[in-house]
């Protein structure tokens, strides 16, 4: 392993503003509207790992989500200030796994887990992550 | 014109029951939800036109909204079994029109017009609207 | 266990045409769009345990989602026609599980879990589950 | 007409980064998710007018859009950088009118109008504007 090529596990931090279109006649956020902070933020962490989106929109080589794990503990109101956090936890040969919490100042309201792919669209053909990735990241390599 | 390829202005009608995601904090449907109902109407009332969205996934030639106008009446709630209505009301040679109702029961809730062209995608580029549309639905035809 | 108020477990299939809407630039059914239909087919289930929509927004009780897993397996295209299926799966006694399917024809897509509570809103307050559902459906009960 | 308490006229920019679920399988922005960031736009231009979300949300009187036009000129793709524009530009008894362009630099993709209405929920009863805004914003009051 290069030691020198290694480097901080990536991370991200978006912000969301709760807006109407976020909550339902609950009168609090709606659990699909949190995936959508989470891609958000998501897709800036990929930007961090060096998936670009306008590179994948020519390459047609993109991030697929293959599982989510979301936990819903505390709900959101409109208006209320979220800040989503994102995290690199785990990388496998054709899978990594990122981590999410959203929180409301000091309050956790959500945590969610996803494993993700390189998928060639529209043949859906799973790639091998990149090889570099194992040396920029080991901590959160396996195996 | 060929009077024996006249056929009757293609209409639509689809129900839709109010789920959660439809609705806001607000206690009733939130304005999006509506065109989202409206997209899926719309689809079935192109394909009774000819447009199969297996060929336009193909051909990469779709109906796209180059314009749409949408007033909001009275309140959908959850649960509400809503039905909407859609017709072709307007044929141009790079455009049509649809009009579109959403009723509960005898309760008008919203109407909407939108229009139209086909347009090659990714390129963006319109296309001239098939020459048979003319003929087989001129009492929409202008000019 | 009184024998007599024995049901057979709830289940619920919808069926859902996939729609622009549920594409993204991938090509494919975008990974939030499954969530929507299965809260469908799960809406569809919970009136046929007894929960209705309208009694919902008045009683203002209401099944919430607490936890997630989904596995996306093969991606669905526009114009798919699918069917989702839902059955409750396990009972406790603050919070019920359902699993849900989505196929295209014999080609399994889609599967996830969904575990849900009934709470009060807007207080967020849990309500625990009505015990006669334990003795309607024993077969699924914990403990 | 007291001119001392004339402002200028209320209007906001906010941004948007073009992510995978504002995209459809014609591989640009579908034509509701710009409406999405309308409101995203509007909201914020609403707080610089004193309608605050949480105040909203206590009070149950919401700006509700009772009609929209809007004209889809260029489409936006993944990951494009767009500035949304808002601004007050007419003043009713009922109604106030706001005016929308969507930019990605130089170029306006989207133009649109709503109509909106301070209404009472869930009631669904139209409240008058406060007298205020006239005085405030005379350049735009109707009549």
């Amino acid at each position: 392993m290069d030691e020198n090529r290694k480097e901080q596990v990536p991370s991200m931090q978006t912000r969301e503003e709760v807006m109407f279109f976020d909550t339902d006649c609950g009168g609090v956020v709606h659990n699909i509207a949190y995936l959508r902070m989470i891609e958000t933020c998501r897709t800036h962490l990929a930007k961090r790992m060096g998936m670009d989106m306008r590179a994948m929109a020519d390459s047609m080589v993109y991030p697929v989500v293959v599982r989510t794990e979301i936990d819903y503990r505390r709900a959101a109101k409109l208006g209320d200030m979220l800040e989503i956090t994102g995290i690199l936890c785990e990388l496998g040969k054709a899978r990594f796994w990122c981590e999410f919490e959203v929180h409301r100042g000091d309050e956790l309201l959500v945590t969610a887990r996803q494993a993700l792919a390189l998928v060639e669209m529209p043949s859906g053909k799973p790639q091998r992550l990149p090889a570099e990735w194992t040396m920029r990241w080991p901590d959160v390599a396996r195996g």
